[in-house]
């Protein structure tokens, strides 16, 4: 177990101080960033709305991203109760920063049932022990080497099946497939293992929409997400391989909308996610400041 | 322009009891149903959001349905400015009956910027003039006649590309392909039309979930619309005709989960519709009572 999987995995031990008002707190030492990761405040924010509801697992969340958030201090997590049924209960969750939403989520538990099955067949890729790692991709591209490096950051263990988004060219079909997995023990528990499934869910995605329009995504675009979801379909281990397939549907007017599943290796299909992000020609708008704290530029006009 | 549709049109006239909070009547006459169509609640709680926003378009909603809505009595709809910033706005609002939360909805608007361009291709399909109206289906399946005069109540002219799912053998795929378009003007207001587009996407989705299993869904299943997601990705008349692809991607522990998309007669991706559904089996649940009134029956065990 590494310590940026420890670190991550801290991340979800959130401190209750209120009944229904939690504080999260931000990686430290070698998990910092300038800005805070999205898939961190989506699986806080879960984490929170499941530390309030007795009976029944998560199985979707709604989320927006409203501002960027301030990685030098905690966040907290105001939950709302706005719905305990017999076999469903909904939660609604405002993140807090400064006095101010930076995120939004709603999320709904459902009590295990029974029930007609049919699924997506997994799609024909190589096994993920055939594949490079981001390190072994590194050695031999060395011209990217600091944007796997940024991949190597994260807590998880990536093997590409397409061309990682670094190392490409223009043009490229709005797709990629992957597999990853946690690289760490994320422990039996099923919530935990859904807020760390939410966690890496937002690694990767943002990118697919750029793969027809730009040879370096980071350095051309200004990008944010500005939702994610996620279904969980059937139970998972986030810490054994699991391929995730991604597809970019739609862009037009600043925006790119991607789809996205997650397999077992086995071939089940254990979750559904979509996310719409922002995409901004940065060449195209010279007057336009890109900060690392702005989530929104100037409008058109 | 019939009167189903009139009255369709009539429920986006919301009464402004308040700066935020607005109050939506229900369908008379011919267009009363037993139950609260999801649809109606989701319509009615944008253009509610819609009303408090200033610069921009709706570009995506994310809701739950928490209760079943009871047809009697107005529904009331309190919107949250949770934020309003230089290009993008967020709202959250819940809809109300009887002092409980029936639904909530969180949507974004975005001011019109450029951006790159692509999209999923339309698949190739039989034009709609084509294709046999409902009236000309029940004509030539009596058995399913009392089915299609179901669909004839809503505002909206149908051309089924697939099946309907009312004439099938169990077993089916689980995708359906219809041409679909509003019976009337909606106007040119982009807000009204949005609100239409998402009145009509409700329709017909969820059953595709019971397509591989059961042969009249409607007698051998209890079901209910979990939740409703629809990004809207570019301008478009739903009083057009529009192709309608819907996807069941998987079902498990009574749950499917549909992905949609809709398209202009010119192929242009207008719009992405997600939607997860309850689909409960009423044969193996003798103890079950299923009332129209109830979105939730008991649990396993």
């Amino acid at each position: 177990m590494s310590r940026r999987f420890e670190a991550t995995l801290d991340l979800l031990d959130l401190e209750r101080i209120e009944v229904d008002i939690f504080r999260g707190r931000q990686p430290g030492g070698e998990a910092a960033r300038p800005r805070v990761f999205g898939g961190q405040v989506a699986a806080q924010a879960l984490m929170a709305a499941s530390c309030t509801v007795e009976a029944g697992v998560v199985h979707s969340l709604h989320s927006y991203f409203l501002r960027a958030g301030d990685p030098t201090i905690p966040i907290v997590y105001e939950v709302d109760r706005i719905r305990d049924g017999r076999s469903f209960a909904t939660r609604r969750v405002v993140a807090i920063q400064h006095g101010e939403a930076i995120f939004n989520l709603q999320a709904s538990f459902h009590v295990d049932e029974d029930g007609y099955t049919h699924q997506d067949p997994m799609p024909d890729v190589p096994a993920p022990e055939d594949l490079p790692t981001t390190a072994e991709l590194a050695a031999v591209h060395p011209d990217a080497a600091a944007r796997f490096g940024f991949i190597d950051a994260w807590p998880v263990d990536m093997r590409f099946i397409t061309d990682p988004p670094y190392l490409r060219s223009v043009g490229r079909a709005p797709e990629q497939l992957l597999w990853l997995r946690a690289d760490g023990d994320v422990g039996d528990d099923p919530v935990a293992q859904r807020c760390m499934l939410t966690f890496i869910s937002d690694m990767i995605l943002l990118s697919t929409q750029t793969l027809p329009h730009v040879g370096d995504s980071s350095a051309e675009l200004m990008m944010a997400s500005l939702d994610h979801l996620v279904w969980f379909h059937r139970p998972h281990r986030i810490d054994e391989w699991t391929l995730y397939t991604m597809r970019s549907r739609t862009a037009q007017g600043a925006r790119g909308f991607m789809t996205a599943s997650m397999f077992s290796q086995s071939g089940a299909l254990v979750a559904s996610v979509a996310q719409e992000g922002l995409m901004r020609t940065v060449a195209t708008r010279p007057d336009h400041h890109v900060g690392e704290r702005e989530l929104e530029g100037r409008t058109r006009g």
